[in-house]
């Protein structure tokens, strides 16, 4: 507390991201980082890339990115968006598009980043009950609103909308930006990106965190129509010139380059979501249906926080979130088939 | 333009930076960016990094160089905040310290991001005008405000104040938060570091950009007592909580480790600034005092945007802002001495 502060910062109440002990001693299943390194292309970068070109600023604009990514996603380059992470797009975006008159609206049980940037950028908000089963009801989005934002699959639930209701949210919502944050929609959801074309308030954000195995690296991006996009750089441009780093650029190249790789870590990492979810269940747990890189899963009678301090004990970390409706449920990312099984067995320990 | 765009965006006038074209044809004394390669540590901190660990998210507070630059300059871990360059840094700055009921004050020629910084957190502001020989007077600060902003060297004067006058500043402004942008201290100037112990409301401001030659990284940091540090912190966990990615981090604390290779290279720029303010004053060019990697010029009867053209078909960039009061001048970084030789006979030529 300073009396130097802003009036803001007094009110500010930031978000707590899982823990990231710095030593690694635990089996990290709490931020759903990928459990394998990223494409051998990147050591190679790595091995190749001359420290000379540090001395120059990066290209502003990540010109080189920008088209990989567009031609990447079947977009021009005014479509595209890159920055320091999807956190900082999803910043940009709050304050670009979704700082308006009227609430904006977001689930209740959601990315608990949402109700943080609204308090950095005053921005009123609204949120819409999942139904029972945590699943989104697109219907309950219809009422006047300053923007909707939603990540699919949901997190924490990991519940994936259809395109179907996401192209319905989209008809029901033309006169407010629609954002879909889809930092997860690799493993097993389906991208709104070819709503893109005839929706010119669809903003799509995306990540290299999670299924590109790169979260040290801080890469993310968003697509939309140009004018969407136009309105983020005229943001960024008032608050960083060159938020990606000419290293990062390269790096992100050489992931979007290895598509083979790509897929093959997806893969993996869905067989064994498929095997954990099994494995759950047959200890009792409650698991709801992931579309992401984590399972959300609750036990009948055991209480989850207890759950998360025994887990931690025990050297594994998951993330125990609290709070209405989900204060029984914790959020386990898909670590390696070993590390599920390192999970499994400590839970039927601790159950036992 | 767009429907979807918040009001604010509208009214955004971006931060334009000096060209940076990637063919890299040009001899480049546009954005100062120094003539050397960084360290010859970060090419094998790039040689040795296993791109295994980029799959974890970094450390959020990037504690390892948080606690390298606290012991570099004599402080505390909780002084010190790190962010992604120093724009992101005095980004977060303003809003933390600087949005306040009264109008900041910074001089009338400055660095030109800090009006826009001011547009993007509805910021009011009064620009002090410089003195007749470009030189701040901190007397003139003797005002109600909601805090002062200056650079040290100033930009793109490059001129210096004493510690002395920083001192008389922090004196006689006891009641709003005082931010010194040292971007370009290390080329001449006297660091108000010191002043810290004796001053909560001071903060100052660095990158990695000039003197460690990283401007490809994006690495900046702010220097403050604890509670400020806090402020910074709070804005920045409102934002985004992986600002600093785990390459910068290991690269910054490579930098920070070869304070022989730093110096060196400071010594030989200042080296090369003095030729070149010599030369450049037998053309008859007028130079303010530079402290800083860069030189500020005006020649009596040249027009200095047609000298910028005729610079740029020659192949060489130098920086013209133009605007009241400076658009007879020019910035000039300064380059290898090769690249200083090639300006001033380039200009011998144009001035024939």
């Amino acid at each position: 507390m300073s009396q130097y502060w802003s009036k803001l910062v007094h009110r500010l109440e930031p978000y707590v991201p899982g823990e990231q002990p710095q030593d690694q001693a635990y089996i990290k299943l709490n931020t759903n980082e990928s459990p394998y390194p990223p494409s051998p292309a990147i050591q190679r970068v790595l091995g190749t890339f001359a420290a000379e070109n540090l001395r120059r600023y990066p290209d502003p604009q990540s010109g080189d990115l920008v088209t990989a990514l567009a031609a990447y996603h079947g977009l021009g380059d005014d479509q595209v968006f890159v920055g320091n992470g999807s956190d900082e797009v999803l910043a940009h975006a709050f304050q670009a598009l979704l700082q308006q008159d009227t609430p904006i609206l977001f689930p209740d049980i959601s990315y608990s980043f949402y109700p943080v940037y609204c308090a950095l950028y005053r921005i009123d908000f609204e949120r819409i009950a999942l139904d029972e089963a945590f699943r989104i009801r697109v219907d309950d989005y219809r009422r006047g609103n300053g923007g909707v934002i939603l990540p699919n699959p949901n997190a924490p639930t990991g519940i994936a909308l259809t395109l179907r209701d996401i192209a319905r949210l989209l008809e029901q919502n033309r006169s407010s930006a629609v954002i879909i944050d889809e930092a997860y929609v690799d493993f097993g959801a389906a991208t709104a990106v070819p709503l893109i074309a005839d929706h010119p308030n669809l903003l799509v954000t995306r990540s290299f965190s999670k299924s590109r195995n790169l979260a040290g690296l801080r890469l993310g991006y968003a697509l939309g129509h140009a004018d969407l996009i136009e309105g983020l750089q005229r943001v960024k441009n008032s608050f960083n010139s060159y938020p990606v780093d000419s290293l990062a650029s390269s790096i992100g190249l050489a992931s979007i380059d290895d598509e083979d790789y790509f897929q093959d870590c997806i893969r993996r990492i869905v067989a064994s979501r498929e095997k954990l979810v099994t494995d759950l269940r047959q200890l009792g747990f409650e698991t709801f249906p992931s579309s992401a890189n984590f399972v959300f899963v609750r036990h009948p009678d055991r209480n989850a926080e207890k759950l998360y301090f025994d887990l931690k004990s025990a050297g594994i970390l998951v993330r125990y979130f609290g709070g209405a409706r989900i204060d029984d449920c914790l959020r386990i990312t898909v670590g390696s088939d070993d590390e599920c099984a390192a999970l499994i067995s400590a839970l039927a320990s601790l159950l036992k």
